[in-house]
């Protein structure tokens, strides 16, 4: 199992990736992907999970290749990893910690991309910090994701 | 196996219930039940673990029914939720992020009345943020919590 | 299966002990062992997921006898203390949370000290928060760990 937590300033203007879902008329992220929390969260948590890194080291800032990637391709190219060092997704739990977007209403449109990706079951939350700290303020978004893995076939 | 965070802004005067023990002489946390972080986050870490949405689907601010609800009883509500849809759960452990209440001199407490809510055992532990963030200044608790569910009878 | 999180202050000209290696010319954290930030979360994880305690039940404050003490110290008694307990470690994933030091070029070495003390596999992964906050301010670091531990022998 693994764990992954990740965070980003909100960019008045950029379009708002969250979840590998766009959100039109929320701000987006900056990040050099296309910042979307929640699914940096899952990639650092897979990751963790298999015992090959961390975000940093499978697409760090320093990648051209990687400049505006979606999160959504960013999971599959981490599944395919996984893949490559023989294990699956058990299953993946991750939390938007954020006043913005609102995910309720698209969390089922949102599981069901993201669990297409991972060919396994994915739950999606959503939590606020009470109007305190970064995430409360509106100054970011933040992000914590648990991942088990198995060896597969 | 899933995970939940929950933060709650500190209220003076309010009566303080966390991990479902009242605190004599501690403020409470606002919100519109009664502001349980600890609980809150073992909820969320339940339904994550299920598939099951999270406590804003659960038991949402508009959700009269549940306004004062106590952490106890959004537990044992979500257990049985869970046992409704297949699932036992196997060990939760949940962690609060505040400078108060003291946890240690009622942990045992905390956890046999959690434990027997959630029929498994559950490991309750305590630490602060060093004076800093909104946990560390007094502001607001936080709580963190993984969940491990599985298929039962 | 367990979660840990802790959180130091960043002191001005204090050794930088972190993941049980130590940075030269980075600070290091305040608290009354040497500070580090990720082995004190493993250990907060590895005793919640062997429902025995936390960190402050296990070494707090008041001891003398851990003033001072390294993390790998407290890793090691704390694998000790489970095994007592009939546990062995299954594995462990931890994120630092902090702009410094930089893990990733000594990743392999903290994974490969940690995890001799573990017995068992570990992946150390590192994030920042943006600059935002009290960790992307740079005034302190935190970090999060989840452990899975079984019955051994
Ligand atoms: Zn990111
Ligand atoms: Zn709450
Ligand atoms: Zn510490």
């Amino acid at each position: 199992m693994g764990q992954g937590f990740d965070a980003h300033q909100i960019e008045k203007g950029k379009p708002c990736h969250i979840a590998c879902l766009e959100f039109p008329g929320d701000d987006g992220c900056e990040g050099h992907s296309d910042g979307d929390v929640v699914a940096h969260a899952i990639v650092d948590a897979l990751l963790a999970a298999a015992g090959l890194g961390d975000l940093g080291s499978f697409c760090g800032v320093g990648r051209k290749e990687y400049e505006g990637a979606s999160g959504l391709r960013l999971v599959g190219e981490c599944v395919a990893l996984l893949a490559d060092h023989g294990f699956a997704v058990g299953n993946v739990s991750v939390q938007l910690i954020a006043n913005t977007p609102k995910m309720g209403p698209r969390r089922d449109q949102a599981e069901k991309i993201i669990g297409r990706a991972l060919n396994a079951p994915v739950n999606i939350a959503a939590t606020t910090t009470d109007g305190m700290g970064f995430t409360g303020e509106g100054t970011g978004r933040a992000a914590i994701a648990t991942a088990l893995v198995y060896r597969g076939n």
